[in-house]
């Protein structure tokens, strides 16, 4: 019997087609009227296309929230534009989400395979069905900025577009890399830490090692550890934890210099396995590294034995909820 | 020679008196015209006062950002209030991000004990000197209210702040919650777990416990982590981690059951410590809860050995960069 029993690798191996077919999803569907903010709802998978956008929006005058929660920000009003993400469209907290939203008049457009949330909202983008959310993130980010796009809010650069499909499309290389990785990181606790503005690329090392690997992992982020998480250093042991440090060539260069010193302190105490981002534009650095972050959390699974799709824990909660 | 050198459990031990004298210090500041969101600039203990603020006017229309990084977010302009925080006045993530502000007209409030900031800012609350800038929260919190109160942007209850300070002073009850705390955190990873709201509250407990007992830690929030998170538990052990779990009686009934459950599910592999937030009013729920993770991480010091204040690797690090 294979461990990978519903084939998460190949699933993975899908994601560069996943992400090309994701743009031409919300086809026609924009918003109307003025839009002074973004909230996106969700939950674990479905929230971290959220995190992204914000991250993708970083340099545009629109501030994006995201709201893990049963309802959305107090401020929310008929400005304001809000994604409902779900990708089963019956998570519970974002159903909560939706009808809190509507009864504040927000311009809401609802991204789900189908369930409750397709019934009830107006504006729909369905998302292919049959994955696992963590595993539909391109599913789950490309048509937020499909409708931006749609409604001359943002560009999207086909240059940028390329650049990532051809790092994508490079799987030999990030599987080996992933495969090392995955090898270091066996039998301890990795910390992955980032930029502050790739904090959600380094939140989803974590998820995916959590979901995938079931396996414990934090994460965190440059400049604020410096301010804090550092003095900890001194009490950890290299059998316990480990650092996968994620360096963006954009990074300021003092988050670079930061980040120099910071691995001389740690590499005292633990092994600091550094993994150069790579790619110029913001679309191919944030999606090939969340790739290798994928496939990293793949090979641990098959290292620790553990088949990479079901979450039982997770299944198991929703029933006694 | 004692352990607490430069006595920070005297520190703790007037922190509500600093909680009482901090919203008096921004008299007579406001801000003029008009007002369609915040950002906090800071870092480490200066920025946790932001996530407090976000917390305090989450019932609010106002949006509110917290920026930890070397500039301002994008969308910053003159409608924007940022209060750019820094207890030494001299840190650089915080005064490259208020030039930033000032280049994009924010209406800027500088927080802060001197240093460079105080030479740049215009507008400046003056706090006191002498302490470690974690341990100034008080400071770093209450006048940001104040100002908003000064402005009729917010308004303040009497009861409210009168509760808190109630539950602030019944330390001897909250020394021995956390000497007991202290003793079973030791030797292990404590996960600090809360609500999504109260999310800068369990963070908090973590950078205290990073900085003052120099021990690794590490926060989430509910119902976040039933995305994700729960799946690892099944690969920890007693041995290596333990859970603190902040329950709040205002949580979403859901969240409540959500936390039960999760218990059951953590305690076949972890201990789970429960602590119930105290209060009725917001303010007091934040503070009290705060004050006993202060007092916590003071004790968790003691055991290990190490004296709370000095915090070398992060003074090393400065002169490194």
């Amino acid at each position: 019997m294979p461990i990978d029993q519903s084939n998460m690798l190949g699933v993975l191996d899908d994601f560069p087609k996943q992400c090309k077919d994701a743009l031409s999803l919300p086809k026609g569907i924009t918003v109307k009227g003025e839009v002074t903010s973004i909230v996106v709802c969700g939950m674990g998978g479905s929230a971290i296309g959220g995190d992204l956008l914000k991250l993708y929006l970083s340099s545009s005058k629109i501030p994006v929230f995201v709201s893990r929660d049963y309802k959305v920000p107090e401020f929310v009003d008929e400005y304001t534009l809000v994604f409902t993400v779900s990708y089963s469209g019956n998570t519970e907290e974002t159903l909560s989400s939706f009808h809190d939203a509507k009864k504040k008049n927000a311009k809401i457009i609802a991204l789900t395979t189908g369930g409750e949330l397709s019934k009830l909202a107006g504006k729909i983008i369905k998302v292919p069905a049959g994955l696992q959310p963590r595993a539909a993130i391109g599913y789950l980010f490309f048509p937020m900025v499909g409708v931006l796009y749609n409604s001359n809010m943002v560009d999207i650069k086909n240059d940028d577009l390329n650049e990532m499909l051809t790092l994508l499309n490079d799987k030999e290389n990030l599987k080996t890399q992933a495969q090392e990785l995955a090898k270091k990181i066996q039998g301890k606790t990795p910390i992955i830490y980032s930029s502050e503005l790739l904090k959600p690329v380094a939140y989803r090392w974590q998820t995916q090692i959590n979901e995938n690997a079931k396996y414990p992992a934090f994460h965190s982020a440059f400049p604020e550890m410096n301010h804090n998480e550092i003095n900890s250093v001194s009490a950890m042991d290299r059998n316990r934890f480990t650092a996968i440090l994620l360096k963006d060539p954009n990074d300021h260069p003092r988050i670079k210099k930061r980040m120099e010193i910071c691995k001389q302190v740690m590499e005292r105490k633990i092994d600091v396995n550094e993994v150069e981002v790579k790619g110029s534009s913001l679309l191919a650095r944030m999606f090939s590294t969340i790739y290798l972050g994928d496939y990293t959390s793949y090979y641990l699974a098959m290292r620790e034995r553990v088949d990479p799709t079901p979450v039982q824990v997770i299944e198991w909660l929703k029933k006694q909820l």
